[in-house]
């Protein structure tokens, strides 16, 4: 298996930079051996985490300078303006030039999306970019998008995610017809306002395998592959998600710190919750996709850790291989013949 | 202290019906020797679950007649119009008849809400009614609204949410001030739609502890007292939580039944797990207000046990006794003189 898939990396996005970015990189190096990785960003930050390492990887490890870094809270049009040879930027760049097959970043969301659609351009037949991302349910994992590309979406931008995410689904997953649910206030058609009723009509008539509406619950519970919903909704349900699973967890260590008992309880319960920590972590399902660019970019929580940050590429890998590209547009042109 | 709170309770709602309906409110009798009750609903039905425990409670608990039932799936609008004669319906009417101070039902949400705007009418000043319910935090609990009354808000809506929603904290948790957050995509002011950028204008205004945007984790971070949202965003919220909950839930049942060692760590584990279940027991949030009418109504989980409808009929008698709709009433005519 030869060097195949080059992924252009923002060393210097995220809440720590470098500091993750570069060690993420080098265990991804380890563990695959198809994948070449260009770090972009500040030469000398980037080396000072390289260390000796930097030569070991010869011409798959390539560090490609930018000198300027978006601020995790820098108003996108901003960051899009002023900030042309930043490490954001460049990654894009690279892409844009065919010289990597995804950028992905750990910055600032609003300024990667914003540059993205910039550089990049939308894919023709789609209107709107989406973000994706999975999260586990009871069996397995779910797709869910927009998470806050779009915080006004029309009926059109809700069924072209859709098409989206079952293509995604079907290229990462290798699911044959993936399903795809609304996300709604209930099942019942006549339910929601009128941006879901128009949005149920027109997913009822794409060429995909809609089931129909779900509500909050079904995500979890592994209803559909896919769950789509307008940006602002999709943002609000992964963020509260986020946070119930943190309370708990923060709840169930409290709890067994409580007395002697369950102390003592802790010792033989910790392997197993750990265990099932380890399941549910969030970290590696870290790595969210912006679909609907003609290129693939894939950002990554901006608190991520070593670990995290590996996974967010090793989605990007996974992408890149499956080819999420080429078969989105194969199906969004084929719905442009035929519409 | 004599009986002086009155509760009418649709006996007939909820996937239980008087099942669950009946013996929680004969728990309630005991433990509540301020309160009466009014079962609504077939009397055999209410009768049959009643048994010889009828009579002991003298003037403190009464049957009151309905020959209807409205079904958990029926469209609102028929509920209204071919169910006059239903529980939910007499109920209700109990309430604005001024015979009783708070209905009850675990019916259907849609068919509850209509109804009761029919017959109670909205509060002047309020122009939209809105469902509000707390919600566990890591220190405490949080009250979410609106959870699906409304799926296409104005801001002046959100507004008065806002304004309902920290009375009704202030009133039930006797808390001074209680902090408002709206719920958005971004704690910074520039996030948003349309739609929450003008909300928050407006809560920056309204005479209320503004805190400002809050993103979905800071609901279970306990951020604020009041969370504020659309209602097609706090369903979404509210249902995605519950389903989240229940799946960690199986999750952890299913890791500690994997192996002989894990079964047996159970074994200690389990009493700890279960103490922190009671406290994050959803059952114990269940109680719903509809809130900006111009009587009190809680709704109940359809599915709920008889602890679960229990600790509703308590929730009821805190508003009740916390003179909620007076507050509220008194708050939006200050309001309304003000502007």
């Amino acid at each position: 298996m030869g060097v195949n898939i080059t992924l252009a990396v923002d060393a210097m996005g995220g809440d720590h930079g470098p500091k993750v970015t570069v060690p993420a990189a080098l265990e991804l190096l380890t563990r695959r051996n198809d994948v070449k990785i260009i770090l972009v960003g500040l030469p000398d930050a980037i080396e000072a985490e390289l260390g000796s390492s930097a030569t070991k990887w010869g011409s798959r490890l390539s560090v490609y300078p930018a000198s300027d870094v978006v601020a995790m809270d820098e108003p996108p049009a901003l960051a899009l303006k002023k900030k042309k040879d930043s490490s954001m930027r460049k990654a894009i760049d690279l892409v844009h030039e065919g010289l990597a097959d995804c950028c992905i970043s750990a910055g600032n969301t609003g300024a990667l999306m914003a540059t993205a659609r910039f550089v990049l351009k939308m894919m023709p037949g789609i209107e709107r970019p989406a973000i994706a991302t999975t999260l586990p349910t009871i069996n397995g994992h779910v797709y869910l998008l927009d998470l806050g590309a779009n915080v006004d979406c029309e009926p059109e931008h809700i069924c072209q995610f859709g098409l989206m995410g079952s293509i995604l689904a079907s290229a990462v997953d290798n699911k044959d017809n993936p399903s795809v649910g609304l996300l709604n206030i209930g099942h019942e058609a006549i339910k929601g306002n009128g941006l879901i009723k128009r949005s149920a009509e027109l997913l009822r008539e794409a060429p995909i395998n809609f089931y129909g509406n779900v509500e909050g619950d079904d995500i979890f519970k592994g209803t559909v592959d896919v769950v789509v919903c307008d940006g602002f909704v999709g943002n609000a349900v992964l963020k509260s998600s986020e946070g119930l699973a943190w309370m708990l967890g923060q709840m169930i260590r409290r709890e067994f710190r409580q007395s002697i008992f369950s102390r003592l309880a802790a010792l033989v319960a910790l392997p197993v919750l750990n265990n099932l920590k380890r399941k549910v972590d969030h970290r590696q399902y870290n790595g969210a996709s912006l679909l609907g660019l003609k290129g693939l970019v894939v950002k990554s929580h901006g608190g991520a850790d070593v670990f995290a940050f590996r996974h967010a590429l090793e989605y990007a890998v996974s992408e890149v291989s499956n080819h999420v590209l080429g078969r989105i547009q194969a199906a969004v042109s084929q719905l442009e013949k035929t519409s």
